[in-house]
């Protein structure tokens, strides 16, 4: 007792843009009687956190004052809110890292990821999760099972970005699927999109390694767009890889469901001549604000395009249940382990942007 | 009885480009137990005709060879099919103009407005409706009540095509809806939309008088877009116009659907930038193949983009109760009426695009 | 201020069973930074009132110490917690009466009507509205226009009612609706439906001056059941009624959506027996816990079945604007009034049912 | 050629209730350009082909004249219509067996298992498929690809059901699911739960040797109800059976859909008081015309009750692809093979409903 006292929270901060450092800051405490304390046991890095630390914004966030970096955690229960029912201490969690308002019109219609208050783990001005300690609504942990381990928990977080994104898509049994992009995101569409039983779901990348793992995770196939030959415009070679793209798997019209997870103009502007008629186009990654698209195809086709973004309810839940009854082995996607005293080291790995580094993980501060 | 043996059918031909004549046909006969001849009462004209008679093309359908124009009207039931069950002769219906295939999957589950086979009225190379006499499928026949003349019965088409964009748009009470545009889909839209409970229905264009028309049909309030000043770009202009819009009508955070019926690219950045979080925006005019749209924007608000085509099971008998119960009075659209002789002035003067001429009427062949 | 110190709360306040007396109650303090305090206008009557005072339980819910009575008001708002955003002193508002309790996931998906810990107002063991004052979240207010009084602001409260069955019904424009019941609430589904540009409106109810009613209310038709013949089994008669009913108003199959807004058991299996294949049939009244219903008719006819129990997210702003627009004409449903000293008589008259009694108002304590 | 002018098409014939016979019928020709000639391969025996032959009729359908029994049945393409393009001779599929009018609005919207015109295989005055020959449309054939043998193309037909099922109960992935009924159509809802990621599956049923099955094919979790006490009334008993199967599976509320596959009113009874709240029951089996349901408790919980009845658009590629993918192994399910000689012995077994004998399979006539 009298130890606790002086216990500190070791926190990876943001202090700057490209100035990072561990810090001693004191133990949270609980702000409602909602809450729970985790003490964080794994931590993955996502590009988001990497671009605050290089950049200093995201959109309208913009880093003005220190912010304690990470937001995909997993961690042990260590107190609880007097109000909670759902969990008790020495329960291990995935943690869903944005809380919502719980009192506008989003949240009560059951869209809170769209609530304009989410107080969103490392996401300025708010603190992340790579601390020893970290403070959540009880509402937003999930338990995981014995045989989970917190490495897992923590890739929770990706999962559950593909099960919304899978969600709005509206993914379903015997649909065929093309998804833009084999990074994490990318081939996490894929695997949950087989584990719906999906009939076929192809992979697109520019990196042959990464369509090498694809292939092994959950695409069916993949394939690695040629170069554009100089004479001809975007806007019809966007059109000719799509119809490549239908021809070597059989797509026939097209797939029922495209998810484009990269960002990139070319690839919005394939996957949108791609999709089948009354089909849906799912816009999960972010690239350029504005982007040239094939406006006239997208409406004659009666398509369905769709911005994801963040989780709702039940993502985690089934991000959970996909991982623990063994449908998506996320361990395969972690490429490198790092001790939460070299989380700047870890971070400079992801920096990189090696093709052999898929997901980096940061074990939290040790008792 | 002899006579009717060497009836003909006259009939509004298009030739060629810009070559349009009148031509005594042959009288049409069923094409199977399942279809009607109907004496054509009352046509209107549609921008699409038009675009036909001047260009000879819409996408990829091409005038090959001579058709019949028109597809938006309303006629008196003349001969029956041994397999008809829902009309008989005498009866006065409108005619939905677009015959699909009934077989491909787009048919079985009930998206007929996407099926590739579909025999739709002047659209190469399906004959139109401007003749004596027009054969249909029954079940795109629908019966309209004694107090309704054919002139309604002819403008029950872009009432359905606006029934269809809301249904798209899944506009319902308490909404607040956007509509660029106040030509007749336009108007329509929002009167649909107002019929509907809707809460507030604004109109944007750039014709004063159509804003005047509009405020004195559906719109609860009209806006007209100042120029863009040559110092702003586009985009930033679209955000700009997009905010005064939200501001002028109180409408917060946006409104929850826009319809966009112009096809103008300018319109359509603003409309995907006024739209609020998870909101709907639907795509109903067309214009240039290719457009900038905020792709970022959308992504981060969570819209739905979808694109409206034709009608789907439901509009037709929508549309048709919507005028029969004086919901939508769309005598009010009809500026100019011409006789059958006449079609081509008809046409002449739609071709002119005059602000004060909304929809133009040709009366079918008298007996 | 002085004065403010001193003042009482005056309550009316159910003791124990048919024991009813106004109390002097302290005034209530806000709980948390998102309430208000609302000074009562005008509260409604409701059924459920009235059977908590003749028999001290519904259901689960049963009085075991003191409650105050009443759900169904309005009022104005005189004093704002420091997180609100949406009010200020002042404001006239309806109040929506059950606050859930945000956590869980019926509260987290958008369905917090299903909530096992919503305070609702007059619900054993929580207090009503009332009293002189009644504390309630912030959001669970909404604000009424200038041309609004508080009478309809009371009466939002049933509309919500029927907007929440008919949102349940998935009522839309064209359909044909038969609604069992023309009490407040089921004339109330009448009118809504008919907002929502329903084709057409059957009412049906045993009581000749409630469906003359709802005849000039809502309804395109009123229908009153003969009584069964002794040697018909309810079977049978059920079939038969609902025969009638198709024939009588040219429903062709049956109706598009049944709403049962009584709770008999005939009216149940009728409706059932009513509803066209692919039909909506929801229950929307309360009466025996056990009916039996033609479950192979409503197997093989594909229908949903569905429940509906108080509101959700956009009912009562979608209340207040049906009445705000003068759509529904809620003052045509008030047939009593009564101050707050005589509640007890406004409970008696309830009590006792006459036909003539549609809804009784009483008013607030004054200032 | 000349051979082909006298060949015949022995089929298995209902002449009157428990009169069946093999026949030498003429080989049937296509009816229109849309329809195939199919040389049956392999036929399961459904239930309601042993109710027809013996009892002549189900509901309205009453056999007056002779009729070919069989409806699960898989094929050869051997004749096919001029304007068929999605088959070709030799092609091997299987056969849905009911085509709609495709005129109705039941068709035209996608919900074609109501159109009442269907011409249903084995369903009076339609002959089914236990011939050698069988017409049919082809959009109603799907292909059965290379490592799929014509048994398991027979056995898409209660794979199809159980897919329609599971459609009109929207089961998706991390949901609980209680079927009630480990027959085939029971046994099949359960492995196509999982195989949509189900969290956990649990089935019901009197028999011990179905529950060991079900275990084995898809089923997490079973349950063998214990005799009812004959001091409990059935109500308090389905209420107890219902708490009881929740707390042996935890549960907790209870599940997010139940599928009733039996038709038994306690099933009936005992299902609807264990859906949790806004959860969704569908009724699948048939029994009893009229059941007791505990209406109340469906009511307040928002339960949605549906129906399902046939398949529709997708469900027999689904199934196809469900079992081509190996997730549904059919051949698990075919307990007894007979010749097509021996049909009657093979109904007589089906008959007299052993537990042994799970689904029984006819092979067709030989070339």
């Amino acid at each position: 007792m009298a130890t606790q006292k002086i216990e500190t929270n070791p926190a990876f901060v943001l202090r700057a843009i490209k100035d990072c450092a561990i810090e001693e800051r004191p133990v949270p405490k609980l702000r409602d009687a909602w809450d729970v304390r985790i003490h964080i046991g794994q931590t993955g890095i996502c590009g988001s956190d990497v671009h605050y630390w290089q950049r200093g914004r995201i959109g309208d966030f913009i880093l003005k004052s220190p912010i304690i970096l990470g937001h995909e955690s997993a961690g042990t229960v260590v107190e609880v809110g007097s109000a909670v029912k759902n969990l008790k201490i020495g329960d291990r969690v995935a943690i869903e890292p944005g809380v919502p308002c719980r009192h506008c019109n989003y949240c009560r219609s059951g869209s809170y990821n769209l609530c304009p208050d989410t107080v969103f783990a490392a996401t300025p001005p708010h603190d992340g999760t790579l601390s020893k300690y970290y403070i959540v609504a009880a509402d937003y942990c999930v338990p995981l099972p014995d045989h989970m381990d917190l490495e897992q928990g923590a890739m929770v977080e990706p999962v559950a970005v593909a099960v919304q994104i899978t969600k709005v898509g509206k993914v379903r049994a015997n649909q065929t699927i093309v998804v833009f992009g084999c990074g994490p995101i990318g081939v996490l569409c894929q695997a949950v999109s087989k584990s719906y039983s999906a009939k076929k779901v192809i992979g697109v990348d520019i990196s042959k390694s990464r369509l090498e793992f694809a292939k092994t995770f959950g695409a069916d196939g993949v394939f690695l767009p040629p170069a554009k030959p100089a004479d001809v415009s975007a806007d019809d070679w966007s059109v000719k890889l799509a119809q490549m793209i239908k021809d070597e798997f059989n797509l026939g019209e097209g797939p029922d469901v495209v998810i484009e997870a990269t960002g990139a103009e070319s690839c919005i502007q394939t996957g949108i001549n791609l999709a089948k008629k009354g089909g849906m186009y799912v816009q999960a990654g972010m690239g350029k604000e504005n982007v040239t698209i094939p406006i006239t195809t997208a409406c004659i086709r009666d398509l369905t395009i769709r911005g994801s973004i963040r989780y709702t309810t039940g993502c985690y839940p089934t991000a959970v249940d996909l991982v623990a009854s063994g449908k998506i082995d996320v361990k395969r996607l972690i490429t490198n382990r790092f001790k939460f005293e070299e989380a700047e080291q870890a971070f400079e790995l992801v920096r990189q942007g090696k093709e052999s580094v898929i997901k980096v993980i940061i074990e939290g501060v040790q008792n």
